[in-house]
């Protein structure tokens, strides 16, 4: 977006093209860009401050949960990876490897980590022995490594940020508890603070985490009808427990295996955010994670530049005390310009103000969702900017749950179901008769797969979407990231 | 230190085992463990406080002065880091590459970030094309590998967390500036923060950052005469700007290269909190930087339990408001051990309250650096426990800048250098004569390194501590981790 010659840079339409749409939002908002080593991109300065207020305000939740950082190491050694036989079947594939150090071959080669259950397994062995040592609730922030063949900004990168919480608990019933209120701190800080909406649900067999007993999962709805896993909270009962023996004594004086869960969120969320709220102006930023809130834009004709300024500059000291705010002072860019930028950069308020406005003692607020303006009496600025940030904050999520509603669609009725996923429309909340054989063939014939079992069960009878049969349970089916 | 035996292990006398005591207070302060693969370590919730506090101090400071965070990848291309000269012979040695990725072979082997001056000059030639882009100021959070021969926790590790500025500038004026603002933030962060009192100063040519033009340093002392490098500024000149072509079109129409610094701090700093404040009984942190600056043991007869503890609750409720503090009420340990276990963990302040000080409507607070007890009735808690906390900071810091005062030595006689440098008395300033053959020669014959040649210079004539010659500057010189 910046640009020295001075206009500012076309995104293609949204309609037209959605995934250069996406590219390019990223791209000329100054979100990331593409580095040298493949598959890996660069978080900009605008993108990280997105990631830092996500940062900020997840780890709030997890704190509040009683949930501590630490840090574990980067690499992981070759035989770690191997120990629980599904996990090494999941991720080895996509590793990466270093194999010489320091100027030597190293015997054992390390293991970029791709995850962490395996070294803090090892590490929870040698700190756990008594059942008062219980639970732990470790959470890490970290970069992962995962060797993608496709990439995609955001969405599928070589290496990510995220965050993976490790904890471990005497009994199943606590993991389970704590497996589904991490899905819920998932679930309420993506439609509160994301302004995202999500269906919660179970994993199938086929989808789940390689090593899990159980994976749970909210997933959204972006607007080309495609679905996105956001986050995934698992039960890992005691799989890791048992090859990594994590034991404790417990209260009745036996040695017992504990119990496990892990969860994540990543950087992937950004991804997310600008599909599911950006448009043909580019991107829209939630007010609660948006690094700039509240952009102040001068009208500055020559004459009267420096009242203007002083005036500006006065309302930004005043807005600083309550929210994020900056002033676009640049001399070489016109308003109009700016307004383009700014709205590219989906800033959720601008505030404009000029000559006419400080003699009617006035500014104009310009939400970013709707474009609509609104004339603000200077006595009022603070209470009404703060009630539009969270009006953009409601819109928001309102425009984004009627989408989701409208673009989520029930049927038993294989070719309708084909003909949706085919014209890309959404989500199909359909019967499935539990076999992997139906889940595989819909995913061959459409391109669909089941986006999880919703946790609140829908109890109707129904057949099964492929086979006909008496179905177990209705599902979400949809493509997805 | 958590023991679930119930008693509390011993630590090795500072005096008489510097390393082990060093070692114990880390591993039973549980601050950090050891972990499976060599050098690297594991940081524990209570050691990754510490580093939460400290990134938070930082980065208010780094954003106060303009900068903004990024993220770049991990992952270097092994022709980047060839193309400086002196960086790539500084860093080979040192680094872990990445041969195999997604089970193939790579065709150019990646290098494991050891420092990213390389993979962000590479981005910001791209980003940078006029002096309207700049400066730019852009910091970032990471992990970075350096495989090393010996570690020892926390001071040198092969991997570690750190941040890493990198600025560009129009002018060189300006990156001389800006090296100097970030050695004065540091210089700031550590007397305020950490309480750790350092000499802020300029390397020799010997001991710069491999790249540099010149690097500044700020430099600690230990309590066992031993200094530490604590934070690095560098002017790199424009040796990066040229390798990787970062020019822009200035204000005159002429195409120049960038100015640029870089500038860091780690997880070594950690280290350094251990070995200024810690003590015989343990750990003693800095109030600003200690995850639990209060810590309440309540003193509970079964007769009274119930009423001591909710006491206790309440006295925590009203903390809560005004700094970080914990209730430790847990049974199975007695308040005599527990009083160990946080004097070990370095909590600042201890409030002890049990049936005598609740009916005399009062509280006990314990300072961790001196021991000293105070009564505090109930109505003045808040205030007093703040004014303590003040205290304790500046407690710490006195005692550390009178122990630094005592053994910095100011001498020209080489005998009286080896005799102070063999039995490990600090730091000493001497007189150089500014060639690398007397620098090179007092290391191999004392182990002595120049720490740094100060910022404000001594201008008095001198003959070099090694040849007699006259003098260029007179320098610190000390033993160094």
């Amino acid at each position: 977006m910046e640009n020295s010659q001075g206009f500012v840079q076309h995104i293609t339409a949204k309609s037209e093209n959605y995934s250069q749409w996406y590219i390019d939002v990223i791209l000329r908002a100054e979100l990331a860009d593409y580095s040298p080593v493949r598959g890996c991109m660069v978080i900009r300065p605008y993108g990280f401050g997105i990631w830092e207020n996500i940062k900020e305000l997840l780890d709030r939740r997890f704190k509040a949960t009683g949930h501590k950082n630490a840090y574990f190491p980067l690499f992981i050694p070759e035989s770690f990876l191997a120990k629980e036989a599904e996990h090494v079947e999941g991720f080895a594939p996509e590793v990466a490897w270093v194999t010489r150090a320091g100027n030597e071959e190293l015997a054992e080669p390390l293991v970029v980590r791709p995850t962490s259950e395996t070294i803090i397994g090892h590490m929870y062995s040698k700190w756990i022995s008594s059942w008062r040592d219980l639970p732990v609730l470790i959470n890490q922030w970290a970069n992962v490594v995962r060797w993608e063949k496709t990439t995609r900004l955001f969405l599928r990168t070589s290496e990510f940020l995220w965050q993976e919480g490790h904890t471990c608990h005497r009994t199943q019933e606590e993991a389970e508890e704590e497996t589904l209120k991490m899905l819920d701190v998932y679930r309420s800080f993506l439609t509160e603070d994301l302004a995202i909406p999500v269906l919660a649900g179970k994993k199938t067999e086929r989808e789940k985490f390689a090593g899990a007993i159980t994976t749970y999962c909210v997933e959204a709805l972006m607007t080309d009808g495609r679905a996105l896993q956001a986050g995934t909270s698992h039960n890992l009962g005691q799989n890791f427990a048992k090859v990594f023996d994590i034991s404790f004594l417990d209260k009745d004086n036996q040695l017992k295996y504990v119990w496990q869960t892990s969860w994540g969120v990543s950087t992937r969320l950004i991804g997310g955010i600008i599909m599911v709220h950006g448009d043909e102006r580019g991107l829209a930023l939630p007010p609660r994670i948006a690094p700039i809130q509240v952009i102040v834009v001068p009208i500055m004709p020559p004459s009267s530049e420096e009242t203007v300024l002083n005036v500006a500059r006065d309302v930004v000291e005043r807005l600083e005390k309550i929210c994020r705010v900056e002033l676009d002072s640049r001399d070489e860019y016109s308003p109009g310009w700016k307004f383009n930028e700014w709205e590219l950069k989906g800033v959720p308020i601008r505030l404009e103000i000029g000559p006419r406005d400080i003699k009617a003692g006035k500014v104009v607020l310009v939400r970013r969702d709707t474009g609509e303006k609104t004339d603000v009496p200077m006595e009022n600025l603070e209470d009404a900017v703060i009630d539009m940030l969270n009006s953009v904050q409601e819109g928001l999520y309102a425009r984004a749950k009627r989408f989701m509603d409208e673009n989520t669609h029930v049927t038993n009725d294989y070719g309708k179901f084909k003909a949706i996923i085919e014209e890309e429309r959404g989500l199909i909340f359909a019967p499935w008769c539990g076999s992997q054989e139906c889940e595989v063939s819909v995913k061959a014939e459409t391109g669909a797969t089941i986006r999880c079992i919703p946790m609140n069960a829908c109890s109707k009878p129904g057949k099964c979407i492929h086979c006909g049969d008496d179905s177990t349970d209705w599902v979400y089916f949809a493509k997805a990231y």
